[in-house]
Formats: structure tokens, sequence, C-alpha cells
């Protein structure tokens, strides 16, 4: 069967390994197994979250209030916008499928950092449409916006990872409101803010308002996650913040109920427990901070991160023997070696998993 | 700001009213509401489910395992074909969606039944895809030949709808078959099972086993979903089944954690439970009998059900009223005046729902 061009090249997101598969393979206790390897939130969800959901659970049969009122009321009270400027997906990954069906094609690309969260490329392939990248691995915003004016009429819609993943680094405000301020009405630009949090805690600078944003820039998008900070990775909701009527064009694509009904009770409640998300930042930078001090005495390059992993990247060492070795021992680390990087990046984990991952990485070493 | 041409004339699907709005606009207690607006089984989730969810509602901050090993194991032993054969979606919605995008396009539209389940239009629209649809309500397998050869080289997906929602009729299996004989191997066809557990169990000849399905037509495919019979239409879970290239592109096109941990759980225990299913369907085709007697009675015309809901077409009186006056007493039935019919569907609920709801309507026919 002949299928459309656009999947002749494409190819699939590659998740980082799930506990089963350690547990299958090497044969190893699921409760032994470190995952550190997607950046899920290591102190889990809030307990008044999971409370909630586990009230809930004799109601998975019925179909969420797909209007998703009580979560768009919240939403929209915590950022100071409107319901309609709000557009709920199955992680944020859906609202960067939204925006690329609006607005790219077989004419329209899409243009992005030289490394950067992998979907957006993959969901530009699938709709046709041509990926203008940075030589740069991390945002350069003045290559961006050379490829951006030497190209106008063939982009479509422009993403900045604030911070980035799987790198680390994160632009501050200001530099991204100063590039807005070069970019056409009608060219699409999104923010992906899906480790904000993280960022805005370590840094003030670096915090994106959505509100101001799409005040003043009424092209421009903010994505949000609650698979972060807020600790439901497993659950897939992610929301999207723009001027109304971007929104509106982009919530035609929704598919009803395109989030479960437990999924939807977690996001509301998740955002009523905020002293879970401050602890689980403050953790993290602590934590991370071993990370960075045995990087510094091993002569590991590492990249500044402004979220819950951090990269090494290696120069006398293979970053993949290394991935694969921990592997074995039932540590699952993220190996970058498809970014073309000889590095990895490890999720902040709880300290006693982040000392055991640090000593098996200096193992490796000698 | 300019979207792409697709969506300007893009609707988006009108779900079943949420029991949150009937609380919200009316005042009713949530618990004395009546929803038999969306096709939810009125038993709820078998209970081995709900116990398995429950003890894993910890585990919300952990990405599902993406590869769906177990789920796809005991689908493949289920239905008897490889796990190569199966891509999961987050309900068979998305498998719908995969379809569309992999075959259809601004050159090759749809084909399918005059009235039938709204997504295959609107996703094809979303696509720019032109969408033929038989004259005949249901399906007219006849018609569809008729515009198929008439229109070979635009058309790229044939959806069949067995059986059909939201109208209730279902092809034989026989017919079926003979069908395809006479469709090209260029052109999918899907053939949507979502209600076929009730189906097969009503009337043996309405069964379509995948397995053979997809080893004599390779270019078509199944879709089944764990929303009806088995309880769990809040959780989001379907799939696809059909010839292992097929699915290899389709599953392309699968965004990873298209489902949530929960989710996953709670397929794979509900796959244990077959006598839960079996309950469900014996209850169901037991309480219809009452709806079909009430419209005998009253002189309302019924079409033949093959799913856990029936409708109802009014000749003098107005549906919509009905549905809106019913509504206001707490009870969310679905109104089909967005389908061109005077009409309402009604899904089977408890005995105890089932009569509150015969006892209404009478009201309504003085």
């Amino acid at each position: 069967m002949k299928f459309n061009e656009n999947l002749a090249n494409l190819v699939s997101y590659e998740a980082g390994k799930p506990i089963e598969l350690v547990v299958r393979e090497y044969g190893i206790d699921a409760k032994d197994v470190i995952k550190l390897a997607s950046n899920e939130n290591p102190y889990g969800t809030s307990p008044a979250v999971v409370k909630a959901v586990g009230e809930i659970v004799n109601k998975m049969h019925l179909y969420p209030d797909d209007s998703y009122f009580e979560l768009k009321a919240a939403l929209a009270s915590k950022f100071g916008v409107s319901e309609k400027s709000i557009v709920i997906g199955s992680g944020s990954d859906q609202i960067i499928e939204f925006a690329v069906h609006a607005k790219a094609n077989a004419n329209k690309g899409i243009l992005t950092a030289g490394i950067t969260f992998a979907m957006y490329e993959i969901y530009a392939k699938a709709a046709g449409a041509k990926v203008f990248k940075t030589e740069s691995k991390e945002h350069d915003l003045g290559e961006f916006l050379q490829i951006y004016k030497a190209n106008k009429d063939e982009i479509g819609v422009i993403f900045l990872c604030v911070p980035n993943n799987p790198l680390g680094g994160c632009l501050d405000a200001e530099e991204i409101y100063k590039f807005l301020e070069q970019i056409d009405a009608d060219t699409l630009v999104v923010i992906d803010g899906a480790y904000q949090e993280f960022a805005k805690f370590k840094d003030a600078k670096k915090e994106i308002k959505p509100k101001g944003l799409i005040a003043k820039f009424p092209n421009a998008i903010y994505l949000g996650t609650f698979s972060k900070a807020y600790g439901l990775g497993g659950m897939r909701v992610g929301y999207g913040i723009g001027e109304e009527s971007v929104m509106n064009e982009l919530g035609k694509l929704r598919a009803p109920f395109n989030i479960t009904t437990l999924s939807l009770k977690a996001a509301i409640e998740a955002l009523k427990d905020e002293e879970f998300v401050k602890m689980t930042l403050e953790t993290n930078f602590k934590e991370m901070k071993k990370y960075e001090k045995f990087a510094d005495l091993h002569d590991i390059k590492r990249l500044p991160s402004f979220t819950n992993f951090i990269v090494f990247e290696f120069e006398r060492q293979n970053a993949s023997e290394i991935a694969q070795n921990l592997l074995k021992k039932g540590i699952i680390l993220r190996d970058l070696k498809g970014y073309g990087l000889n590095a990895i990046r490890i999720t902040i984990g709880l300290p006693s998993q982040n000392d055991v991952v640090l000593k098996q990485i200096e193992e490796n070493l000698k």
C-alpha cells in the first residue's frame, strides 16, 4: 500500500527506556531500578493529588467534562488570562502538534535550535513541513533571526524551548521579547515552557509571563505542562496559552476527550498544592550541586542547567558505553548519541539515587 | 494571523454534555444526574480494574512503558495476531486520525456512510481531504461501491462503522468481506469496531475477526476500544489491528506516551475480566427491550440497535425539545439534530435509570 510521502522519512521519537524493559532484559527487580532518563519528578506527585485521584478511580467509565471548565478556570486564574486563551493538550506535546498543523505545511516550515526537543521536528515532518535549524546547538537568537530573515516566506512557526531540553540552557525573557519584536505578526512563535518552573526558580530573569507575552505579541503562544514540576508525567496534561483568536484556531484541532478523567482531576488538584512544587524545585537545585561538583572534580564538561536534569559531555570516555554499563546495573540515564553528542542526560533524582548514580559513573571513569 | 486553509471550515466534535454542566447550569446534585448521552458503561468498570488502578495512583509521575509491551501481548493473544499488527491509540479515535494522516490528503479523500461517527469527517477536513458520503444514512454497501468506483482516484480511505454510531445498525461480516473483494489493494478500509462486542453478542453474523480480516485483506484495519463494553471511556484507550507493514506506517504517527500510565494498567487489567464484559452485554440487551417495547407502544420509530444505545426518531414531537426538557430534570440524552435527525440517542442505562428516563419521555409525549 502507498502511504502519504511525509511518512517515508518519519522516524519516531526515542522515548527514555522504561523500568519494565530493564526488568525484562536484565532481570533486575523493579524496586531496585533507578530511572533518571525521562525527567520525571523523583518525589512523585503531591500526596493531595494522589488522594484525590484515588477517590475517583471508580469513575473511569465516564468521559471527562470536555470543556475542561474547572481546569481552565484554575489556569486562567493562575496566569491572569481568560479561559478562551487556553487550550488543554495531552501533554504540551499535543499543543506543539496543533501549532504545526495550524500553521505549517508543504510550503511553510518551522525553525528550531540545532539541538532541542525532538517532537518539533517529528510533528513538522509528519505534516510535510520543512525544518530549519540553527548551526548552534543551544538557542542563538542572532542565528535564529538570520535564518528567519533569509527564509521568511518559508517559515510558519518558530519554536523556542525555554529552557532547552535536552541540553538545559535557558534564554532570558528580555532576549526573547527583543527577538519577538523582529518577527512578523503572521509567524507563530511557540515558547515551550515545559521546564519554566525550574528556570524561574533558579533565576528570575528567565521567567516568561504568559499574560504579558500574549498581550504584547499576539503571534506568540506559551506552553506549560504538568509532567515535570507538578509530578504528573504519566498523566499527560499540558496547556497552551495565547491570544484568544489564535487559541480558537488551535483548539479546532483538539479531538474530544484528549485527556483522561483521572488526568483532569489530577491537574486540577495539582494546581492547589504549590508547596509540593516548591519542595521539588528547592531539592532539585540542591541535589544538582552534587552533579556539578562531581563534573568539575572529574573534568567532565557540564552544561549549565535551568531544569531538573544535567548533561555530562565526555571527551575521553564513550558516553554510550557508560550509559549501557549503568543500564546493566539497573540505572537508566539518557544517552544523547541520537542528538549527535557524546553525552548523557541525567534527571536529578532523590539524594540516595544521585549518590548511587555518581558512584557508578565514577567507576566508569577509571 | 493566517492559518492553514483546512481550519477555516473545521467544526469541532460536539461531545455529549457532561454531568458537571448540568450541575452548574441547573443546580442539580451530581448524584441525581442521569447521564445516558455518551454510551458509557452504566455498570462502571470491572472492580478488579478499579482495584488495580487504585494501587498505582502513586505512580502518576512516571511515564508509561511506551512500547505498551504487556498490553500489546494481551491483545495479540486475544485476537491471535502479532504484536506488530497492533497500534495503541488514545481511544480508537486516534487510530482514525492516524489512518487519515497516513492515507488522505488534498488529493485523496475519504468515503463514509451518510450518518456515522463524526470524527471521520472532522479528521479528514483537518487534513484538507475531501469527504464523500452516501445518500443513505446507514451503510448501504451498494451505494458505497457505486461512489467508490466513480471516484476511485480521489478516495484514499473508506470508513465502515460496524455497528454504526450514532444510529445502531450493523452490517453482516459476510457483506463486508464481499465488499472488500471489490476494493483496490491501495485503498485503506477502516472497520471501526468500537461497539463490536455488543453486536457479536446479539448476532454472531456481525462478528468481524481481525485475524482473518487482515490475512485476507491487507488493506483493511480493525479498530477496537476499551471505552464501551470494557467500561473505560474516561481512560482513552483504543487499538488498531492490521497487517504489520500497514501498522508500521500508522505507528509512525503515534507520539510517545499517547496513553496515560493509569490507562495502560486499566486496559491490561480489563482484558483479564471478561466476565464483567459478559454481564454488561447481557444486561444491556435485556434492558434495551424496555425501550423497544416503549417505542412500539407509543408509535415512536426506533432503529434496530446492535450497540449499547437506541435511537428514537420522532414524527409528531420535537426531539430537541424532549431532550431539553429532560436535561432540566437532570437527564442527559443525545439530541441528534446536529446529524439532521429529529431523534434522540439514548445509552441503555441501569434498570432504575431506564425506568426514570422512559417515564420522563412518556410525560413529554402527552
